[in-house]
């Protein structure tokens, strides 16, 4: 009978181990302080009656993209898209392939591609980005999200969103906390994907805005065309300018990456009550990239993470996230190190 | 035995029938057309398996405020809004007094009011609307709401909102369908009240929208300063885009009452599958108001219900919703009849 009890005991325990293990909802993260930091944001901001709780509808959560959610590196994945859609656009109109800066973007010339000025990318944008219906634009998003491929790791990009990040999401839905996307990346485009990706339904992305126009065909069906008028710059000081165009509330909790992101952390954390304010700091050479701070870059470099905003961020209690330090996994497909 | 089966039965009737009463939450409609045709609608968009069955993420129900949501007549609640805050607005600048178009609304002139050019109101609107921090309009708003009482009723705008619409709101929320609205009226004012007003949160109320600028108080706390930059006039065309910008999806049903409306239930209609369009018809002078087709204005009459709209909405199968005949009352405070 004793036996039989430390036994059954010991299975008990095993079982309860394994229960709570499978039960960790942030399972990816070291615990570490940034762990520690989003578990107790979380706890004090849900629990009933304490001095920061926070009711679930105004729990809003709201995460830059790239370079935060997924990879940004080498380039943006929209800037891979809109090159990719020029061959298209010049395959239906043949005489721009002997115009600029079509033709420097034919060429594949990446160092000429670089130094295209802004109104000539100003001029690839409209091209690539406007001028059809929403319908067409978002097929023509999706067709490329199934074929293009990371140059690095050779898979689809909507595959290199970053785990832990994934979990964050989940454990902050979870929680009755609703999370938007805030990009300064296209809202259309990244509206496309967000729900398959991310669980983030397209009414819940903030991004750089476009206006559209109303028209009819010729069977009299009205439908919006995509036009080359910037609504909103969503990055920067556009990041707390777009939240409270789309949401009209000031977020609890804020997460980013980058310079951009500066004005949404400091105008979340500037609420009353608790706040969460994170930076995502990239110093993962072997795993991903390393590149901000962790390469001392100058601090006059804009759009990443600079030492200007790392000094920020200790003044200001932004908690910076060390993907080599607190992640055990970078990727889902990726095995936990 | 006999006689307790009979009373026991009698009681069981009359309780099922209360219950049936209590439970119906169309209960301020008549069984008419209008009433059919939303709970077929809903029947159609949410029995699983159905040729039309939506998804719950989908369900997108758009509903203009001003003479669909609320009372619109003899303004809009907007306008008296501004008209009040002129007085404050001069009392704050006393110069402006005596300089036009201040001193027209200052006079309390009516017709001279109505008078004003486009510039003018655009002035006023200025004025009235822009130049303070986000939070601070807000709370002008707030203070206005609790103190303004329409003329006729002699009550705060907020409670003459439509019973039935109410119920309409309350019914397709809990068939999991997400309710906006969608208004030409200012995003942000209509914020202010919208959860307490009608259940929907701001972040689902779609407007026409104003720029912010970003900037720092003296303490370098960052706050939104709301800007006399027009982004989106949500009337007209402008409701689909409005649409488009803050929701990303084609709703499958829309609820209007005036020209202003006929792209939003013109776009919704246009979408596969079940869609349901409606306009509310204000033939009630007795309980509400008569005016469009009900009144026969003109065709040319912009902004309201006009003959031209009735014929579209014949030709479309959107249904016309007569307040007179399928509303067995107006407001809660009223009796039904």
């Amino acid at each position: 009978m004793k036996l039989i009890r430390v036994v059954a005991a010991g299975v008990l325990l095993a079982l309860a181990a394994t229960a709570q293990a499978q039960t960790d909802p942030l399972s990816s993260w070291n615990d570490g302080p940034a762990k520690q930091a989003i578990v107790a944001f979380v706890k004090d901001t849900t629990t009933q009656g304490g001095a920061n709780f926070v009711p679930a509808e105004e729990r809003i959560a709201v995460f830059d993209q790239d370079g935060t959610l997924w990879v940004e590196q080498p380039m943006y994945s929209q800037v891979m898209y809109v090159l990719s859609r020029v061959a298209d656009v010049v395959a239906a109109k043949p005489a721009l392939a002997k115009q600029e800066p079509f033709k420097t973007v034919m060429s594949g010339n990446r160092e000429a591609i670089a130094k295209l000025s802004m109104p000539d990318l100003e001029k690839i944008l409209a091209a690539t980005l406007t001028g059809m219906s929403v319908e067409d634009f978002e097929s023509q998003v999706k067709d490329w999200l199934e074929s293009a491929k990371d140059p690095r790791w050779q898979r689809p990009y909507t595959e290199l969103t970053y785990a832990p990040m994934q979990e964050l999401l989940a454990y902050l839905a979870e929680n009755h906390f609703q999370t938007y996307i805030v990009t300064g990346g296209g809202q259309d485009f990244v509206r496309v994907y967000s729900q398959a990706t991310y669980g983030i339904p397209p009414e819940r992305v903030v991004g750089t805005m476009g206006g559209t126009k109303y028209g009819y065909d010729a069977a009299g069906k009205p439908f919006l065309t995509k036009e080359p008028k910037l609504l909103l710059n969503d990055n920067d000081a556009g990041k707390p300018q777009g939240i409270h165009l789309m949401i009209g509330r000031r977020p609890v909790a804020a997460f980013g990456n980058s310079t951009g992101d500066r004005q949404m952390l400091e105008y979340t954390k500037a609420g009353g009550g608790a706040r969460l304010a994170m930076l995502v700091l990239h110093d993962d050479k072997e795993r991903e990239y390393a590149y901000g701070p962790a390469q001392g870059l100058p601090a006059t470099k804009v759009g990443v993470f600079t030492p200007a905003l790392y000094d920020q961020a200790q003044k200001q209690g932004w908690i910076v996230i060390s993907m080599k330090n607190d992640w055990r996994k970078i990727f889902s497909f990726e095995e936990e190190r």
